[in-house]
């Protein structure tokens, strides 16, 4: 858990060794796993194919707008296709979800306005620029892999990811109400004279796109919550929780053919991207052969943009890839965390390969995305949970059939479990299966539980311990699956682009729960009378242990900093620089934050693995489906399957990480924060909640013990 | 409480004499306690004039809809501020607000569709001859205050009252959609060939329809909830949810100014009704002479929907007015509940004189309205308490720095309290003010509950009655200002109609909380696995002492009857007689029901009166604001105001009436059901809610003491 010092990660290749030979070991037995889960693989499949394939055609449709059709939505699926395809077979860590994301996009579309206002350069050149950035990148992330750069990923903290997070809600939020008015204006380049464009078709194009827009966000955020609901049968709301956001965008775009036939067509506007087969799409095959004709200047100066691309995509990648590891999910690979921080340096080779490959088709390159990593990891726990309770129940029946003593139905099952869950875990299947050998055991000691009688349903529901189907089947299916939505691209282009703009508001909304900054900033809006109402309720312990005017202070600088970086981005050219903030950030985390603040304030709010105290590891807790047992007890057989998908979705926030949180109002809070600045180490306030995606860049994997476990 | 025996009753005028010898004795007072009050008494005038002049503005709408603008906006306010300017004068409860409220527009519909359609009576004596249904419906209710009427109105239980509401709502819905809809058609009667009519400019018509009456929906129901935000001042929060719907029409209407010069003038259409100074509007004050005109025929035919009326005036008129005395409030007039059913005669004579004067006119009549009255109630007791609080508080602090003993203390402030609770009351002030003395006794008696000293603020805050500020100015001043609306008649023609839809599907849905039918009805779409998580919440106590089966059972039964009853309204010319089914529903209840449902869980599902077990009067408890202390402890003193209206909020349902609910899960629930039927008398069980306005006719007002208590 500790990384290692710099004195054993000077050696180059040191990392991309270890990873390869790592990876190696567990190869053939992705691919094996895999096939032998059958059908049932297409259940996390299709999932994921969903969750990565909207904001592909979204960002298409961004890129397409602001580099006046350039790229477009072919251009994106078409990378998150092929990225996914190599990534799946070459790739370290299968779990990894790889797309193309928002930064990418920004970048592209600096790159193109910068493009677009030099002569000798121009639009027309403008891809193979753009691909000479991607070269560099390349290189950049060859060297930072060979050089084991992957080592200092956990110098970063919370306060950066958080920002960056904040920063691609904001643009996602500018992006939704640029799309929304310019609903009403005439696109650039269309002839004017066009009755469509003419005023009262223009001003009904706008009303219908105000109203698909907020349509889609709202019924999107209200199908994600589906799982809660009192209505309908588990299987349906865990449908319509899975599944809710695509077939919104389904019902939205088959309202819009709703309209009557005397609106003129065109009016709403539809996703505008040529078809895969059209010249201008072809086009890019080609790019490579105009790369040298790009004036040697310009070779050279994309280096810069190259610096900052290659400097987000090792943190947005390694980000993902740590999201989908995450402890809890006890994945197999022995070193889960670790061995986490050593493969990065594979993955960013990996990923370098890829940009090198998009780069020169001309298409804009794939890196790993959040929320779809970990959810991939997650739909797939959920998977092995149900082969795994399946058998498991069958044995244990079989052996109460028997009339087997209580250890030899424990045995089996143990048997059973062990012959499952192949290769080392972290933690000995003795520790993990306690829970369950005690629920068998005491069945007929007599003692004092003895009321409890063993009951395999119940009983092996709440104890199992949670387990990964780790496998690369689902990753190369779903990325088939994208690639197959080019051949759908006359299907896609049938989405009104006001759609995509209320999809746009709904990521970005709904990127907020869970964000710590900007629940801190909230709670600095609640008035003072009201605060109790937020310590009533979850909240993170830094509500509790840090002084109000502490966590003031700190959440004002960090709104402030993010004035300044969402400033950046609008300067034209140099906009471009935009994620130098956060990287300066990291300097100023370590080196001038500590002065202002005391050091276990600034643990509280802003947790990082070098604050930590070397030598007292802290080893995170198994986590067992058991927690939601309680409210459980009543529900009926049909809504088991459904319950597993719910647990995890009770235990994780809405991008899917795990939630450590108690609801507990300390009216002694104030004494903590004594207790905390005079001890050492005190670990035991720490319950805090670690932010996916709206967390875009990253803070360490490291989780603490939960409180109320050591309090109780 | 027990209603007394018809032997009594059959005296004729027995009723209507006993009222008003009751209110003549306070007659003067209510004026003068109203202008004793000063400025202060515009917080609640203000209050209940935005809360009672923005329905009677969408329902004259509708019926200018509805009767081809033969009434309008202009009608209905004039009606509502003639009425309620008589009423406040001569009328008996002076907490009663009067005004046009739905039954009456839905009447009015059916009387014009009648007379449209019958050659000698036609569009053009639909006026004359809506006077004659007053007229009859003015005799009727006459004979039903002669005759002590009032009495009989506890027979009537919550199925009637609550089904009634749900019609209303349903009819609302209805209108709302029915009223988007129409913006995207050629209004009747229009000149089609205009420029607005043709297709592109109905279009957006019915898309900003569409905008704005969602946009106001949404924002509408966001504002209602704002006393319970986190974030704002108290007195923001308090302003946004007292005022917050008629700001949100506001905010709309300023937002449909908004829409491009280009747009034609009539495009977002707006409220359609000629000034009152116009010619059309002028008729009305003749319609007297044309009474004369009308057949013979018509005249007598009058009697069938006179009759209808009568009885939906009745009800409703008394239901409002039991909703504005609810015991709970501590109304200074002796006999709370009691007395209430008898000035329940003098109510109805006093409302058939205003039927007569309106009628005459030409104008729709008013009758008692749901929430506005018991809002009304509401407001004066929160002024009460502030003034109240003020006096005691200043009292305690002068006798402290004087001094003086804890029983002079407590002398001192009782001796404030008597002087500003003129009047009798119910239960013994020693009984009221127990709490408060305790808490001052408490003080310096060394025993074991001296530890918390004596603080004038917050204890006199805790244990201060509940007292109603009981006058007649607010009420004078509110019909006027309705009045006054009249003169502004060009300004509230600025407001979209699509606005006024908007706000239909507002008072629909917010009409739905606290309606027990619309709970069950809820509660058996409950996946039988989630039922657990209903109870865990606040729920009434049939939920944990009747049966599914029956709860169900009753559910159904209700539901068909409803979808019945909505069937009848759209019988063209019958429909008229669609309060029929609520009057018969009534010897439903009385004599078949009980063949089907076991007593006691009827008493349950269905409140009544005649269920109770005679000898056995139930006392409401005396409400004190100090129910709300615990959340409040945390509070600055500038939230204390706000506080006062927010306690009551939280102690009501969204239309203001009192819950009685308790927040236990009890595991032994189906025990219960095993006591409850074994026992004569299980009134332990009895949590409830009543539901005001949405429950639109009438349930005893019998309030049952809280469960908790007893069993605590």
């Amino acid at each position: 858990m500790v990384s290692p010092g710099m004195d054993q990660s000077s050696t180059p290749l040191r990392g991309i060794i270890n990873d390869v030979k790592g990876r190696a070991s567990c190869y053939r037995q992705d691919w094996i796993s895999g096939c032998h889960s059958g059908f049932s693989i297409l259940a996390p499949t299709m999932y994921i194919f969903f969750a990565s394939a909207l904001p592909v055609i979204a960002f298409g449709e961004q890129l397409s707008k602001e580099t006046d059709g350039a790229l477009s939505t072919v251009e994106t699926l078409a990378s998150t296709a092929i990225c996914g395809i190599l990534h799946s077979i070459l790739g370290g860590q299968p779990m990894l979800i790889v797309g193309v994301a928002e930064p990418t996009v920004i970048m592209y579309t600096y790159l193109y306005n910068f493009a677009k206002g030099r002569e000798d350069l121009g639009a027309r050149l403008y891809l193979a620029w753009a691909g000479w950035v991607c070269f560099w990148t390349a290189c950049m992330l060859f060297l930072l892999a060979i050089f084991n750069a992957s080592d200092i990923i956990s110098r970063f903290t919370r306060i950066a990811g958080e920002l960056f997070g904040m920063l691609i809600t904001v643009l996602f939020m500018q992006e939704a109400i640029k799309g929304i008015v310019s609903e009403f204006n005439i696109p650039k380049g269309e002839d004017q004279t066009q009755p469509i464009y003419q005023f009262e078709w223009l001003y009904t194009n706008g009303l219908l796109g105000i109203v698909f827009a907020f349509g889609l966000l709202f019924t999107a955020l209200k199908s994600r919550r589906a799982r809660a609901w009192r209505y309908g049968t588990g299987w349906l709301r865990g449908f319509i929780a899975d599944y809710g956001v695509p077939l919104m965008v389904l019902l939205w775009t088959a309202m819009s053919y709703a309209v009557p036939s005397k609106v003129p067509s065109g009016v709403p506007r539809r996703l505008f991207s040529p078809l895969p087969w059209e010249a201008k799409s072809l086009y890019h095959w080609t790019v490579a052969k105009d790369m040298l004709s790009v004036p040697p200047l310009y070779i050279f100066a994309a280096i810069v943009p190259a610096l900052m691309v290659a400097g987000l995509y090792f943190f947005d990648h390694s980000v993902a890839s740590q999201m989908a590891q995450q402890k809890e999910f006890n994945l197999k690979n022995p070193s889960a965390y670790h061995y986490d921080i050593l493969v990065l340096g594979f993955m960013a080779r990996e990923m370098s390969k890829f940009v090198l490959a998009c780069g020169l088709l001309g298409i804009p390159p794939s890196n790993g995305v959040l929320p779809q990593s970990p959810m991939h990891t997650k739909s797939l726990a959920v998977l092995k949970r149900r082969i795994m309770r399946k058998k498991m129940v069958e044995s244990a029946k079989e052996s109460i059939r028997q009339q087997a003593s209580n250890s030899e139905i424990y045995g089996k099952m143990q048997e059973v479990f062990v012959k499952m869950d192949k290769g080392p875990t972290v933690i000995s299947i003795d520790t993990e299966l306690k829970n369950l050998k005690d629920a068998v055991m005491n069945n007929g000691a007599g003692g004092e539980d003895s009321k409890v009688a063993f009951d395999p349903e119940k009983h092996i529901d709440a104890y199992l311990p949670v387990r990964v189907n780790e496998q690369r089947v689902t990753n190369l299916l779903q990325s088939l699956l994208v690639g197959a939505c080019l051949g759908a691209m006359p299907i896609i282009k049938m989405i009104p682009t006001s759609v995509l703009w209320g999809y746009f508001a709904y990521m970005a909304i709904d990127s907020l729960p869970g964000n710590q900054f900007w629940e801190r900033t909230l709670f600095l809006l609640v008035t003072p009378s009201r605060r109790y109402k937020v310590l009533e309720g979850m909240h993170a312990s830094f509500m509790e242990s840090v002084p109000f005017r502490k966590i003031a202070a700190f959440t004002i600088l960090q709104f402030v900093y993010l004035l300044v970086c969402f400033g950046v981005t609008w300067i034209p050219i140099a906009g471009i620089l935009f994620p130098l903030p956060f990287f300066l950030l990291i300097s100023i985390r370590q080196h001038i934050l500590p002065k202002f603040f005391h050091q276990h304030h600034l643990w509280e709010l802003d947790a990082a693995e070098y604050d930590e105290i070397a030598g007292t590891p802290r080893r995170a807790r198994s986590l067992s489906f058991g927690e939601g047992e309680a409210s459980q007890s009543n529900r009926d057989d049909n809504d088991a399957d459904m319950c597993d998908a719910e647990i995890l979705d009770d235990l994780t926030t809405s991008r899917g990480e795990l939630k450590h949180r108690t609801k507990s109002f300390n009216d002694d809070r104030f004494q903590q924060v004594g207790i905390c600045s005079s001890m050492p180490n005190c670990s035991s306030f720490h319950v805090f909640s670690l932010s996916w995606f709206d967390a875009y860049l990253l803070y360490p994997m490291q989780i603490y013990p939960e409180v109320s476990q050591q309090r109780s």
